[in-house]
């Protein structure tokens, strides 16, 4: 079969690699129709991370069944399922408790796997024409009636969309209050869809790219541009001084200061400069515990030189990592299904798979326009 | 009246000074009977923050009330109440909802009051034999029949009982999960006996101290003894490689490593070390946005060295801030008038008014034994 | 001034009486100029419950502050105010926990005052020219610059927008999930509204007025007239069978089957019915201890032949009463604020206070659009 | 093997029968050392509830694992496993949200499996020398390594501990409130330990029998003999006319009033009225929705003369059903392995399996002494 592959550092082709086959009882064969390329992808494209050659990109998965282990009792062959970025196995300590992003039996030794991701266990992605997925009555989600005609919307389940949510519910969100999203990324547009699902009174989207910015207000959010100013201070200014209620940090450790220099703290110590006391700051966007090649000192050691003082004296509250997907897809497919929510919104461009790797370079190099990447195996 | 008063670094006295008087309808006066120094005291003692000189120290208070103001409904003279350290006005966006320990009218400008505080407003404290409580309805607490027989527990409510139970609060623990306390010092102990009285499996506490560490252990904890090597590590080895559900920070920016050195990030990287990935961590002990006479540099503007990398890899919560003594010094008066719980045993003195500036100056020295000091006014 | 005042059974006037003053240095005196006629006022109107002649309706009020007590800080002279239905203290057990509707210093005895309504303590009500609000720094929502022009939706913060909510609350709902809300009076219009803002994927109302069901179609809602079948019926085949996640009875104890038969079991055995199992069923129709006058025995001592194995069986929960006002007035005001709620939208008719008697009169006959009345003491 | 069957009405006897064998590759056979008779049993052993014969009881299980099929990972052949009384399947809608007591395709058409039980699916109880348990990986609970010298307590995880530790959750309840436990049989002393573990200020147990309300009270509760009056005004005399904040009902449909009548509606009406205003109960106690047999008209279907008026009144709330013993029994084993719970204490026999018959006998007719009965299959 065809599949996105890793060579190194900014380089990744379509090669035929060996199709995947049922390796246990309880494993399902997916047909990929749909499969994302995620922002995260990136930090393995760009070397940051230790990606292994010739391993398949993909954790942003939607398909049809096409072989079904004998175990299995749910999944049949020919049912529709979008996947969660996360494997888990159903029964670890972790798992039962809902808490699928930190399975313990998954990727033995840590906490946590996915497919096509570095460190996150030994499971091929999806940016393929078929994918293996184990303990698939657990991981699979079945999709309704309308899973064809919105599959675009369906495919956001796989991540991004209930990873911007679970920015929402970690930050202790409540409907009416004030939240701001640092990054308009993919994950910090699908926070502002949340948040306005959820009813919030105003939330406020950081960002320094134009195009981003104007998705954002389309979406009901108060575009705050970076390049203008200190951004906390503008939130901060249109608060009556107070600040929001709640908080996002949709973009990680490579995160860049408004003169776009990169600095792993710069989102965080603005987050807690622009939320009021007692409020509550949700942190999706990825920081790592070892980052050699960062730029400054404390990151390579996964250090932050972080406002905790501030953040303690107004008593504050952070919650971070891992969306647990299966935490949210099920509501919110329903919400796609009665047409509540529209993820798909923020799509810039469908391709087939051969042309992943044109839409790496542009993606990574985050060209104007180039917001969601969808890929179409079989097309 | 007589009141312990500040004069500069490392120097109080037992003055002669005006008494209180009602200034509004919604105060009262309160002649104290128990009155205790807290760990926070020496903060401003030792002129690391701000504290006025010729201000009244105290802020965990009991006695009887002496006189009422016109506008005062459910507070009686003669009543024997406790008063939280926070004070509030029970009006404000916080303060009503139940966030007393950010109060927005007490201490214009900023979130949060206390008596006898640097920085926490205008309010003086009770280390003295009267003090002026306002909005009396709203911040006294009426104790019950046995309060003069069970003095040296109920005055614990003002502060370190509630606040120990709040580190416990603000970590997520559940009953039946374990729990890693940092500093046995009377807010650490009191936040082992309040893991204890709410069901934890296993409680560790960590310190230096034999005499603390002692005490943590009649208590039902595990000492871990830091003396002895990493204090993360012996967690983890205890609880087979997985650390524990919980953990509860009780020291605050002057932390010392284990060879005694200040260093403000230790406790805390600790922490993210010795907690499970999907555990929580409460912080009370303090914090501070400026710190200009601390050692390092990060320290001097209110930042730490933390290892955010690992806190979000392991999709860890951090809750953090004053204790709203209000949300739980009914529950724990309860208790203590149950006989399920007295936080008195960590006493070791009980001294007249007078001995105040010799204890302050053992306190301050962590002289051995001198664990809790205990005022008495009128004595 | 003038003031809607009760006589007797169906019959209220406008009558001249004395002016509030201010009785204690917490007061506030207000000047209305919004004050609606509410569902549970025709429960006093009709003689139903114990309301005494001479007193003086009106719950839900909103106005300008025009005297001011000693003791009040937060309220100035000039304010625009809306007041929970609820008379709170502040300082009681229940509403320093924010469960103001319970207060047990208001109304001496039981737990719970309100303005202008049996037994629930001495206050008078706000349809008229003037009211006494006690604890005014507690009790009054000062409102934003906006006040005046949308008067109408602020009102609606003093009852049955909070009480609708209260409703979805109470039901446990999550954003993503179904809800069947039983009556499309003022409140089920208002629960409808907030599970709409609060991204609810489907709503069902239910009702046998064309009127009511035509104004929750516009809301977003699925209307079920329940006089074409057994509406819980009607619920699980529109849900497969398996039921909504959440239900919300806003009828009360006066509730009729769909033969029009008062019967005071019938909503909330078809909410056991058409909520699935695991689900949760809030209720804030009103419900009485004692009902000399009703139709059935059991409903005569307050007692209901409810569906108690099959609710157990499917391991449902259930949460009951008088919303607590101030514990979301708040939020909802910026919801308001920010064109995010526009409760006003059921208002049917806008009427001097002298018609109150004529609009009494027809809404209690529930005649065709009189869905909500606003009453404007100083047109 | 052995096995305890249903022979019809009061006739149970050992027989002989087939072993279970491995019907899915994710099943395993357990050797059972310890199986429990619970009061759920004797609604079936009496004939109340539709249970067939030839049926083996017993969901109540803790052994050896013996067999395990090829798609089982975490459970090995050797390990002592104890199977919580709820068969789940771990991946529908239910099971994955932790709701393992309404799982939906282990009984289809309803919500919820047991082993050996009426109408909960088609699964072999365990009071036999083996069974099968299916999804095991997900329905195994691995014991610790005192698995063996702690069995007793251990064995408890399978249903009442976290039953009744369920009920106390289901109340709502928090560390320092006050709590009433309606029925001192197993279920309701389990509640009553577990209120103590869980920081309960004061536990009120009624009952009518002396040895359980010597039980109770070895337990820390205040016992409360309902021959001697209305046990609700009883406790409200003891908490100063207020009432408890929170109250178990561990009795379930076939409670009887103080003169020993049964009444379906005496222990919900005696809760309704000594639980505060703003409390809540958890019932746990089994309710059915249909029981031919009653007394009591109301009964027969299900229906019960609530007092829902004055439940309304004061705000209460109600949670109910099954627990999802999957939801606790890690953390409750962990309270065990430590020694802080020892649920164990209340076992009264401890027989071979042949003695099951007799011990049926004496169960049934609530003889003195016979409190809960331990069968050793083994022995």
């Amino acid at each position: 079969m065809k599949a996105v592959v890793y060579n190194g550092p900014k380089d990744v082709s379509v090669n035929t690699i060996d199709d995947p086959k049922i390796e246990k009882h309880t494993d399902v064969i997916i047909r990929l129709t749909t499969t994302n390329i995620c922002g995260s992808d990136l930090h393995m494209y760009e070397g940051r991370t230790s990606f292994e050659k010739g391993k398949v990109f993909g954790h942003e998965n939607l398909g049809e069944v096409v072989e079904v282990g004998a175990a299995v009792d749910r999944i049949k062959k020919g049912d529709r399922v979008c996947m969660p970025f996360n494997v888990g196995c159903g029964f670890c300590e972790n798992c039962e408790r809902g808490l699928t992003g930190f399975c313990l039996t998954t990727n033995p030794g840590t906490a946590g796997a996915a497919y096509g991701f570095a460190e996150m266990g030994p499971w091929q992605g999806g940016q393929a024409e078929f994918m293996r997925v184990p303990y698939a009555d657990f991981n699979c989600l079945k999709l309704p009636e309308d899973a064809e005609e919105k599959e675009d919307d369906y495919v956001m389940l796989s991540d991004i969309f209930p990873t911007g949510w679970h920015g929402v519910e970690l930050s202790g969100f409540l409907p009416g209050e004030s939240i701001a999203i640092y990054g308009a990324g993919p994950v910090g547009l699908m926070a502002a869809h949340s948040a306005e699902i959820r009813g919030a009174a105003q939330i406020f989207v950081v960002d320094s790219h134009d195009d981003r910015l104007k998705l954002a207000e389309a979406m009901g959010a108060i575009p705050i541009d970076m390049r203008k100013g200190d951004p906390a201070q503008q939130i901060l200014d249109a608060t009556g001084g107070l600040g929001t209620d709640r908080g996002v940090e949709a973009v990680g450790y490579q995160c860049c200061d408004r003169h776009g220099k990169e600095r792993s703290n710069y989102t965080m110590n603005c987050l807690v400069k622009s939320t009021k006391a007692t409020g509550g700051i949700g942190v999706v966007g990825v920081f790592i515990p070892e980052d050699p090649n960062a730029p400054d000192d404390l990151q390579k050691e996964g250090k932050m030189a972080f406002d905790f003082g501030s953040f303690w004296f107004k008593g504050q509250k952070i919650g971070t990592g891992q969306c647990n997907v299966k935490h949210y897809n099920r509501r919110l497919m329903k919400l796609i299904e009665q047409d509540r929510a529209n993820p798909a919104q923020i799509i810039s461009h469908r391709l087939p798979l051969d042309q992943a790797p044109d839409a790496y370079k542009h993606f990574d190099e985050r060209d104007a326009g180039w917001t969601k990447v969808v890929l179409k195996p079989g097309a």
